[in-house]
């Protein structure tokens, strides 16, 4: 997941779950619910897709030659699990990569921190740039911070991640993955140190993720530090008679003619309707994808063939897709409704899972006018898995954006998401964090929602747009 | 803590804890006793000097700079608290020392694995050594493979140590440091990866510490995968259709003349019996060795100023060492013995603190004859601590073996290791792991003990030998 709530504030509708004349499900559908459900909980097919993607491709960075064998395992998978008109749409994009990376104490205190480059950063020099680092416990510090102020020093924004069920603490610091570089640099700082964007208190596996730079702003190396190392440099800071020196080492490369795809599998439906879904391919490096987001493909895989399996033949094609490079920019999602905006009109439905293997349990939409109070059939078909309905803005995820902005509606099945960011971009992302009970629960979630959108609940409507 | 219940089997004398004609102590000496812990439950003292050792000195790796800047801080750190008599005593050895390392899938699933070396082991050449991985569930399956066997192959022992209170789970596995390179050596293998020691299943941070060649077979390096790479490892076996091919790529040195040290302090007693404790002062370099084994310095250091500070000048001397180069064979311990040999006689005691830093919930001793009933004393002082008297084998630590074995009697003040091995000897050995509450607790007990041993136990007999 790259970014939470970010386009939130635009979609701001609330759906009209309660309304007193909303529609209902009918005994015969409920039964069907009931089903799909108890296939999904007893399926392992999610679970044993997941293991294979992370055990036999591994890490993906985004335009990687590791990215390029997870389509074929992609493709291959797809096929093996029965998808049709199985396929890669390739797009072309810069891929950025991690060559070494190091940081250390230089004086008074020698010793080393445990620190990673933020994707897109440039390199150091080799050998690094040591400097003097300067401490800001917030963004908003640093941003008060005269000009010049931070000539020659390496900058350091000291600013925690807290953690919440619905991850909206990401949506609060995130940013500093950016600003730390730009508004240290406008300030004359050579290089940047942000604490990690993870709420792990206690290991020292720094969280990676993705920056960018102002083109009118020199562009400094950043890296982040683990929550313990970040705790280190502030104490260090606290203890030392004058300055602290560190040297940070960052060897970066991009490679400008690098390729990224999405991996496209269908249940095909009888008519001519489409339901989007499916989750991102690629992930960081330092761990394997597994909750970000290799588990959102699993999920979504599992989901349409639950659906095929319970009901046979649907009435929409359920469109599963696995995201090329959403991690550095979603040119997957980008390159998808440019490819196919003409038929966009037949998408009666996009949604996106990209927050890990927690079990579902809220669901949000962002249906209007006569769409609307459609939501409260799914509401009332993801009640029996303790899904709750959400009123509030809907995201939808970072892949399907762009499908979104050009008016397909979208849904949300929030996964609870207390522990996502202890693993989230760092090496911390491997199979062994996934619950299988959970992911079976997200799998049967997904099957029911899926049920819904294609059977029972007919047009959705276009989304609301930002003003 | 280099090992653990080592010597255990050699000392199996049971302290007669409740004989009726046990010793107790009088309305006097509870109070004192209530005083002391009072005392120390509200003293930072202990905590301020590990966060101080594990900021301004960070790793210390024995016989290294670092470690050299252990022993000035720590003598600086024992004047400003008051010790007196406070000296550096040094010894030579060679110190081994970690360069780089890296593991890799090589083929068929390409994807890095986290492998630190194991201390004291050869270097691969330099780029590494590729070979097809043969696994063996436990050191017993390994033992049972003919000669031959692993020619040009990399052996994996992926035996799992257990989550145990006392730790006991330790002792178990951790002779497959050594054996797994002895004994894969034995059949031809190159090189060697073994599970990690530890209990933490789900950090990507592997687990060093010490291993020893045996002179008759080819020394080969050895690496320990982390938990969840270790997983990995077994899953890659487990799905690829032929081999699975490692690259190891362990650079390690060794200084044959460098040199380790003791640092000693003292708080003067009235008359010339020693009461000996303490906590080894080197670490392994991944983490800062806040729980191996500054906690331990920390501790005994404090208790010997909380019972200043509540008796004023106590019978015996209190000598606290905070030891040089444990991990890797004791040095300082064995040239202490060496050193104070023939004053050995006034050692009334010797104790270890180096299990880190959870609450001390156990007692046990390894008084024999005359003395073997004033344990009681021991037990009734600690009781209301909530530490409890262990019948059973005592084993004392290994910095203070050497002069156990020279007839000193010992204690073992016990913690509560459920979570040690999630920590030691990986980069999580941080200050952020300390509870400073359950550090208190440790200081508390550690003073009511020496309180009972300076003050009211008297002489405590010759500690029993290995027949």
């Amino acid at each position: 997941m790259k970014k939470f709530l970010a386009a939130a504030a635009i979609l701001s509708l609330v759906s009209t779950a309660y309304a007193a004349d909303a529609p209902s499900l009918t005994a015969a559908q409920k039964k069907t619910v009931d089903k799909i459900i108890s296939y999904a909980l007893d399926d392992d097919a999610a679970y044993e897709m997941l293991e294979s993607l992370t055990t036999e491709v591994g890490p993906r960075l985004p335009g990687s030659e590791a990215e390029a064998r997870g389509r074929e395992w992609g493709a291959a998978k797809f096929k093996s699990l029965g998808l049709k008109n199985v396929r890669v749409e390739t797009y072309p994009m810069p891929a950025w990569s991690r060559i070494s990376e190091g940081a250390a104490i230089v004086s008074p205190f020698p010793q080393p921190l445990k620190v990673t480059a933020l994707g897109k950063s440039v390199a150091t020099p080799e050998g690094g740039v040591a400097a003097e680092v300067v401490r800001f416990a917030t963004l908003d510090d640093l941003k008060r911070a005269p000009e010049g102020s931070l000539n020659g020093k390496i900058v350091f924004v000291d600013e925690r991640l807290m953690r919440t069920q619905d991850g909206s603490g990401y949506g609060f610091v995130v940013a500093n993955r950016s600003a730390a570089a730009v508004e240290g640099a406008k300030r004359g700082a050579i290089a940047a140190l942000i604490r990690s964007v993870g709420t792990d208190s206690n290991r020292r596996n720094p969280h990676t993720g993705a920056m960018g730079y102002k083109d009118d702003v020199p562009k400094i190396p950043i890296g982040a530090l683990s929550n313990p190392d970040a705790d280190q440099l502030t104490r260090a800071l606290a203890h030392a008679k004058g300055a602290v020196t560190v040297n940070l080492d960052l060897q970066t490369a991009v490679n400008e003619n690098a390729v990224t795809g999405n991996v496209i599998g269908e249940i095909k439906g009888k008519s001519d309707c489409v339901i989007l879904v499916g989750g991102h391919l690629d992930s960081w490096d330092l761990g394997t994808g597994a909750i970000d987001d290799g588990a959102g493909i699993a999920i979504t895989t599992g989901a349409a063939r639950i659906l095929k399996r319970a009901i046979g033949k649907p009435q929409c094609t359920i469109r599963v897709v696995m995201w090329g490079a959403e991690e550095v920019g979603s040119y997957g999602g980008k390159g998808y409704a440019e490819d196919y905006k003409d038929e966009l009109a037949n998408h009666r439905l996009a949604a996106e899972s990209d927050f890990g293997a927690g079990r579902v349990w809220r669901v949000g939409t962002n249906f209007t006018g006569a769409s609307a109070e459609k939501a409260a059939l799914f509401n009332e078909a993801l009640r029996p898995l303790g899904v709750e309905p959400r009123k509030g803005a809907v995201f939808g995820g970072a892949d399907i954006e762009p499908v979104i902005a050009l008016g397909v509606p979208t849904l949300d099945l929030y996964q609870d998401g207390t522990d996502y960011f202890d693993l989230h971009h760092t090496p911390d992302d491997t199979f062994d964090k996934v619950d299988p009970a959970d992911l079976k629960q997200n799998v049967a979630a997904w099957a029911v929602m899926l049920y819904v959108a294609s059977e029972l609940a007919g047009d959705l409507g276009r989304a609301p747009q930002a003003e």
